[in-house]
């Protein structure tokens, strides 16, 4: 089982006829899906099954490596970088100094941020990834300027084109051009795939591939999701990412559900809620429309937001991914519990650290259903590559039949352009008339001094 | 300045009414404050002003570094370490190898994290700081347990016992009495102090000590709000948390924003942010009141979120965190961007990555007030320990306050312990009918297999 989509909520008895309204126009939405993944128009949907693109990924990676670096930093943000970062935490923590190639994703941009890269890291044992589907996306660009002019004082510039990989969709955009003056290896972005859909592809997958994670796997658990969600004759009833987006969709409208809530009870799976977080908002934020998402983590958020979630309003579609985690981790001697006194620490006698955590996600997740919150329960029986590259599939899925549903481009991104230009006039100098006019809608401008 | 706060939000002036109600509450509530600083009755509120605390800290801070070790783990969860880790994380990122004492917040339970714990670290030179104000937190137990297991194991109890420093309130509760057991040495948690108000406490201080982090600073950029808020005949229309307080309120009532969005522009600030989460959610959802936070990150989620902050649904009052960084972190030379051509790049010829992160965070704004959201800057000139005072400081006044205005107490988490309960009942296996029962309002109940 790669998972298993468990929704609980005492209110969908009421609410029977809006789900099957819900599921009419969820059938509509896989016909369409089907339609364009068997017409090859969608690559988030044909990425699974492709094989061919592989080959040349390998191929750069292995280039990288033989390189002799010890360290790859992707520059990149938002879609070019919260997807790797995903993937990346699979491997789980590690404490000490760690051995072997190291891949950092800073993904923010900040001068602090930079200052480290350039600062901690040996530019003969580096290798820079950029990442950026326009090619001219500002905060990479910045990125990979600064980070080439620095490696160039270093070594030169033949050394510094052969320490970076631009991944950039083809054209005359400002780094594709620059990557070609300097010499430096482009893999091409695929220009019909938005950067919140590109995580299977070179984007996700070259970084990957330099951290030794198993992409084929990834793709492998997508492909099963869209197999079996675009079967022929599938019922919408029984596909896992129709079911919720239709539930999601009904606690929206009739039960005023504006949050979705990812609340993952793994470390690993912490920025994999991330991601979800950009699609999510990107993809359905619009017109008004669409839920904002928030990305959890259990169990540290039961001590945190806990106590909203089921006593604060109800406002929420929580969902919980549970790795099944029982029997797993240090176990808690019955010995060291017995001195506590009292039976007090029963519970954990002989239980390991996996034990309590399931305990725990069950209990969040039963105690929220008896508030009367709608709940879905993603069980997983391991946080692996096919694991991950199903859930994320599940979400892309689930993203844009909700789009249907409330009838919004998921694939767009419109009202961003606005800051891009502010930005740009204030870099210019051109934009001083707006920070010098009295503030449209001044409330209050307050302020506490140090001295 | 420590830190200036502009509100801007052109709805504000129709709703001028309800501000000046609020106001009038907020007034109230700065003087019940200020008795309560007067009269020593809030821990939170008087630790700005402590010194006679730190002596103890210092000498087993100094303790714990004589012994020699390298790593210091914090096991602990919520408020035992959210406050910390956003402490920790001023000193900005390390990409390589650290050297000095490292001070590790797991603050998630886990088996992959435990087992991290135990397999890195030399046990011989780990010293594990074990917080947890009721002393039978489930997660700190299960990890000190689990741990005192390992060291005993390698080392024998005597040198184990020397390993561990245990924060806890003063009683016979499971983890106090077995650290009297072992000989751990123990320091107590304020018991009128809640997890989420304790981050200036013992319980930030010990570890941020040993990080070398500067706690009388922190107090003292604390302490400057609580003077400025609490003087004799403040307006709250003067006060920063006061106002923001009623700006909330409003927004809320009148305008339905029941999400609070903290965008902080710095990587520094994230785990601030997510301290701030718990502070919010926990002090004020109840009843069905509190508004959610959701935790944010700039520039990154500008390529995230902010197409859903424009043009999704207008519930959110957006609070940008700016420190200023114009001119800071790497530049941009104007040799690379004119091969980019047509002057695309000019706008970042010769500017800095703070340049941009600045211009960002500015047009962010801006371009939110633009569409009518309420938006509210706060603006930091540097990113250090006085500002975090002055900031923690700021957000608790301002929860405070919003609890006064939406009467529900802010100290309390009532609603967790259903879960608490029902988690002890699965792990000692009294749980089951829960399990096998068919649940509550099951909706759908869904699978995809890996084969």
């Amino acid at each position: 089982m790669l998972y298993r989509q468990t929704i609980r909520w005492a209110r969908a008895a009421e609410l029977a006829l809006a789900i099957d309204a819900g599921r009419e126009r969820a059938q509509e939405a896989l016909d369409a899906l089907r339609r364009q993944r068997d017409d090859d128009r969608r690559p988030y949907l044909c990425l699974p099954a492709r094989t061919d693109d592989l080959p040349a990924i390998e191929a750069r990676a292995e280039a990288i490596r033989a390189s002799g670096v010890g360290d790859v930093v992707v520059l990149g943000t938002g879609g070019s970088s919260l997807g790797t970062r995903a993937l990346l935490a699979l491997d789980g923590p590690t404490l000490g100094a760690s051995s072997g190639l190291r891949v950092h994703v800073p993904d923010n941009l900040g001068a602090t941020l930079m200052d480290a890269v350039l600062r901690d890291l040996d530019p003969a044992r580096t290798h820079f990834i950029a990442v950026s589907k326009s090619g001219g996306t500002a905060e990479t660009v910045a990125q990979t300027l600064t980070a080439f002019e620095a490696v160039s004082a270093a070594l030169g510039p033949t050394r510094a084109a052969q320490a970076f990989t631009l991944v950039s969709e083809p054209g005359g955009s400002p780094l594709r051009r620059l990557a070609g003056q300097w010499g430096v290896a482009t893999l091409d972005h695929d220009p019909d795939l938005g950067g919140r859909y590109s995580v299977m592809s070179v984007v996700g997958a070259l970084p990957a591939l330099l951290a030794g994670f198993d992409i084929a796997a990834l793709r492998r658990g997508a492909g099963r999701v869209v197999d079996q969600a675009l079967a022929p004759g599938a019922d919408p009833a029984h596909v896992p990412a129709a079911e919720a987006a239709v539930l999601g969709h009904v606690a929206g409208e009739a039960a005023g559900a504006a949050i979705a809530v990812l609340l993952a009870y793994d470390d690993r799976l912490a920025p994999f809620t991330r991601w979800w977080a950009q699609l999510w908002a990107e993809s359905l934020g619009k017109r008004g429309l669409g839920s904002t998402p928030v990305a959890a983590l259990g169990p540290v958020d039961q001590h945190s937001q806990l106590q909203l979630y089921l006593d604060g309003p109800g406002d929420k579609l929580i969902s919980l991914v549970k790795p099944v985690t029982a029997g797993t981790g240090p176990r808690v001697a019955p010995a060291l519990t017995a001195g506590a006194g009292e039976g007090r620490l029963d519970y954990l006698s002989g239980r390991t650290i996996g034990d309590l955590v399931d305990a725990e996600a069950d209990a969040t997740a039963e105690a929220l259903v008896r508030r009367g919150r709608p709940v879905r329960v993603l069980t997983i029986d391991r946080v692996d590559a096919e694991t991950l590259g199903a859930l994320m599939m599940h979400f892309m899925l689930e993203t844009v039949i909700t789009a249907h549903l409330i009838a919004v481009d998921p694939f767009d991104q419109p009202a961003v352009e606005e800051g891009k230009q502010l930005t740009r006039a204030a870099l210019r100098g051109t934009g001083d008339a707006l920070a010098a006019a009295v503030p449209a809608g001044l409330v209050s401008d307050l302020g506490v001094s140090a001295t």
